[in-house]
């Protein structure tokens, strides 16, 4: 690790899953633990086998405490399957898979906020028990839930994502609960602070991990307001996402498959915008080119660093 | 398996946990599965983790589907321990060993209770799930947990029994909410059907195992209006309890550690009386003296059908 990036101030990092993680887990390697802050997506969040369960938050304790699974990219490495062979034949549903290590997580979850415990609280005491240096919190600790219109009619995200992997046509997306939500009182806090140096946008689906955080009432204009540039990571590659359903439900949204396209998603957000060589086009915001696709820990690690350096010119 | 006895009827048995439920797996080999209702006793269920657990049910469904691990007498054979190594890493409770495959039969049955189902209804699935012939129930859906009073005050049952291994000396047990439990319907339509050919009480701990069935409004006196024999079985070989704290507790509330004493506890419940070569002592019922230590297959055949002959000679 080397922190290269002197100057200080808190780095505010909005993140999904997969994608998000990424770029999150680069961020920690050459930032002070003490200098970031993820934002959790929590509208994926459901409640699965009377268990409730988040998945982008689980994704990133996972990647930034190191027992993330690189072939799957969810889930935990060495993982074992006995609860999952064993509620199929019971009946209980198994299209969503948890493995043993991970449903640790969910069921202690459950008993926290069942015992009255906040999300935030519990993600904050779990990521310290694995050892995960910045701060990871959810974008609030009330219930948001992404739901899908499809050809059959509203479902539940997680309905549409796993059990039906993606495979219908999305017309429409909302946030239920978001209206009513209060945007997580630390990561409102932080951003008042007049200490931030830089917000990321990592490079997450936009419609579904990026836009739930931004539907919070009070966070967009915090973000605004904050005094920082803020800088967003495309998640095309060439004009394909790297991973996810982005470019599939780009078309089926009637918009082109393109980073700017995301960025016009964004609209007067965005101080800046990373982009891929491949995908460089005029945008509202100003452009830097650089390697997005994050193959190697190194490729985390670089573009972490060209994006905060990018925030830096800019701020 | 061989149905070496005829006459039909139902047989009515009472079950705790391990001592008990070899017993209800030699029955269910010496009859037809359609002439055994097991009752299970869920005074020892408990809410952990979240998650509502039965050991006795758990028990006897795992014995009865030949899923049990002989080496342990609890849990399932074949497990993985992958849960319970996690769930300690971040700061749940481990003290109650959940293996993963045991697991799902808790997370699925928690599931089906919230989703307003009947205990009943749940372990009636699972054990058709498992394959499982003959009938198991709950004595009651309604919730009776079993404290006990040691030198401290009064603690929850699997507190004292597996948290604290049976260590409090025991001056007082109670049955928490036994007074307005109503009796499971079909338990009570079995007994009140007239054709009831003996009522079996396993050689479980009284105190812990049977007491809180009989402690059911109705279940008493159900049993006694039936019309057959009821036959129990003692849990004492030798002057010694077989397995568990069923000596240490006699000890503590100040009776003789002996056959005789248990049976005294059943009051005038019972017709007849087994017991080991070892023990035989007057009682007030007959007496049939029967090899009760029951370590392999056939010893749970043998007794089965030593009991079921005493019970058709005492009809």
């Amino acid at each position: 690790m080397s922190h290269v990036l002197v100057g200080g101030g808190l780095v505010v990092a909005l993140s999904g899953g997969v994608g998000g993680a990424k770029l999150a887990l680069g961020l920690s390697r050459v930032l002070p633990a003490e200098e970031l802050l993820v934002v959790a997506n929590t509208g994926d969040d459901f409640e699965h086998l009377g268990l409730t369960i988040c998945p982008d938050i689980d994704t990133l304790s996972y990647v930034l405490a190191g027992l993330d699974n690189p072939a799957t990219g969810w889930g935990r490495r060495d993982e074992t399957w006995s609860f999952m062979e064993t509620i199929a034949t019971l009946g209980g549903a198994d299209w969503f898979r948890l493995g043993d290590r991970d449903l640790a997580l969910h069921v202690e979850r459950t008993r926290r906020l069942g015992a009255g415990q906040s999300l935030s609280q519990i993600t904050a005491d779990i990521c310290h028990r694995l050892g995960i240096g910045p701060r990871v919190l959810p974008m609030s600790d009330d219930r948001v839930r992404t739901r899908v219109r499809g050809e059959g009619g509203w479902i539940d995200f997680q309905d549409y994502f796993v059990r039906q992997q993606c495979r219908p046509a999305v017309h429409e997306l909302a946030f239920t609960g978001a209206a009513d939500a209060r945007p997580q009182p630390d990561v409102m806090a932080a951003l008042a602070s007049g200490n931030v140096r830089a917000v990321v946008i990592c490079p997450s689906n936009p419609f579904i991990s990026i836009e739930p955080i931004l539907a919070v009432p009070g966070l967009r204009a915090a973000i605004e307001g904050c005094g920082a540039p803020v800088v967003a990571v495309s998640p095309i590659v060439d004009g394909r996402a790297v991973k996810g359903p982005t470019a599939k439900m780009m078309q089926e949204l009637g918009l082109p498959v393109s980073s700017a396209a995301v960025a016009k998603r964004y609209g007067g957000l965005l101080d800046g915008y990373v982009v891929d060589a491949a995908d460089s086009e005029s945008i509202g915001a100003e452009l830097l080119i650089a390697p997005t696709l994050m193959t190697t820990l190194e490729d985390r690690e670089t573009l972490a660093r060209a994006v905060l350096g990018f925030a830096d010119r800019l701020g």
